[in-house]
């Protein structure tokens, strides 16, 4: 598993973070449980950076989480940022990666680690993030990660114990963060299988919609029940035929990932698709929601990778022409519940 | 897969119903729902009967279930009820089923097929329904069936669209059964995995068990989520060793069944383990909920048969020790968590 004799140093010592969500709000918090890892804090707004320099919290989000001063520097450029860094960690929407990472090159990037945290894909290109830092940055394949498993970070932020799975070729770097991710309420593992942990997080969130979906239509939870594990069955046969290296989904970062989105009540991909399942119209749902579902690009991604491989993908279908066809919800759901079993 | 040349006629006209509770009725429902079937319904009281005949509906479960006089007739007498049907379905819960056929004979059997819709073990002999049906009644194996998946009596009350999975190692009846049994809002599959998809019905109620528990001890939904996973992984190992063939636990069956107990708010099996975790004592959660949760026999039967088997069973192992060795649930996910991965 993953490579043996690495040509770069795996060991993780100063992280640049970009991106001030919930979610990087908690793994901040989680590599700071340790001693070994400092962080630079990379934000859009100046003023929530200054509000963390005064306050030590991010004003936004994870409100009660700590932000320890002599672990973590705020930047306001994310170059500055990245240069004395070892390792730089993607945290925004993928729909926004993109500008964010702007202005840099490849240079910038040049003896780098990467961990994606991202479960999204590149909008338009339908490809992974990380599979756009190797092809943009030129980031070498064995010095990225991803970071998945299930993980609401409001739990983590009331340290309830939690479990995260380290994804990449190469088990060092991998068995390196991990370790310095593992903290009293924060266990974690590691695996070689990188593109597939990391399609498995964007499809969940397609599923979420579909579980939606199915509540808004007034389907129950035999229903649910049925579709997460049809959907689970649907994962395994794209990963199959997009990356076919062996894997066991019944694994937290998989099943597990599934589970956390798919029977939350608070997903925002839940909560699109209920809207849509009640009668609203996808940007009706949208503009209610005062933003965007990473389900909704999702679907269209995984939609038309899916037309070259050739997966069986009811649900996925399903989705992709409730949201960008306009088929009646009602009546795409009448299709799809003949094709669950 | 099955037998091709079967020497009993595996058409399904008259089928005698033992029990009357909510999943009975529910099951008296969907088989009236087509016109193939007649049932003999015998219910343990007599003025539940007396109120079927008059109201045709069951005064104690499900009350919203009409009950067709023209398809269903109630039975006082258990061997009578048996005597004129083609098939017996089983459908009291596992501690009481001996009791209740205690006054039968093989004689009664002859020639008859069984479906056992029990999703418990005989206590103390720690066997399946279906083998001691075979043992003790000389039931052939194939003439059994199980009736799985994941399904919520109550919603098939409300005809909310359900999934059944008739499980026989005689696929000519498992699909008469499931033909039997298919209507507007019951979508019905055959495997030929009975023992497996039976020791997985009794599993799910442990696992319920645990996610109760986990609750009770204020772990949140990250953990429940890692839980159910591993739980898949437990269930795998167990069944590799118990009964190895071929099958799919991704499939609603198995998988469909474990979410929608473990994820239910109203699963006895959760009510039960949660009151564990928030420190009732094993006898004073089973005094307050006034009935006794299926998990509770099913963590010892599948524990002691898993002595032989050697499985991996972590959370078997704690759900076992935290009600029959009274170690503290605190204690016992202390070890728990440090197994899950």
């Amino acid at each position: 598993m993953g490579t043996l004799n690495t040509e770069f140093d795996t060991s993780v010592k100063r992280i640049a973070v970009v991106g001030g969500g919930s979610w990087a709000t908690a793994l901040i918090k989680i590599f700071s449980e340790g001693d070994q890892v400092k962080l630079n804090w990379w934000l859009r707004n100046k003023k929530d950076i200054n509000h963390i320099r005064r306050y030590h919290s991010n004003p936004r989000y994870l409100g009660a989480v700590k932000i320890e001063p002599e672990k973590v520097t705020p930047y306001e450029d994310l170059r500055e940022a990245i240069k004395n860094a070892d390792t730089v960690m993607l945290a925004v929407p993928a729909a926004f990666i993109i500008e964010a990472l702007g202005d840099l090159t490849a240079e910038d990037f040049k003896g780098k680690k990467i961990i994606s945290t991202i479960k999204g894909m590149i909008p338009k290109q339908n490809i992974l993030v990380t599979q756009y830092m190797e092809d943009v940055f030129g980031i070498p394949h064995d010095a990225i990660a991803v970071i998945g498993g299930p993980c609401h970070a409001e739990e983590v932020a009331m340290e309830k114990q939690s479990y995260l799975t380290v994804a990449s070729s190469c088990n060092e770097y991998a068995e390196s963060l991990a370790d310095a991710m593992k903290c009293r309420f924060i266990k974690t593992a590691t695996v070689d299988d990188l593109y597939g942990v990391e399609y498995c997080a964007v499809m969940k969130n397609i599923i979420a919609v579909a579980c939606g979906v199915a509540h808004g239509l007034n389907y129950g939870d035999n229903f649910q029940a049925v579709l997460v594990s049809n959907a689970l069955q649907e994962i395994k046969c794209f990963l199959k035929r997009a990356y076919n290296i062996e894997r066991d989904l019944a694994s937290s970062a998989y099943l597990g990932d599934l589970l956390v989105t798919t029977y939350s009540q608070f997903s925002r991909n839940r909560t699109f698709g209920n809207m849509i399942g009640r009668g609203y119209s996808v940007k009706a749902a949208q503009l209610e929601m005062e933003m965007i579902a990473e389900g909704y690009y999702a679907s269209k991604s995984i939609y038309e990778i899916n037309k070259d491989l050739g997966a069986e993908m009811p649900i996925t279908t399903a989705v992709f022409h409730i949201i960008y066809e306009r088929i009646s919800p009602y009546v795409e759901f009448n299709i799809l519940k003949n094709k669950l079993t």
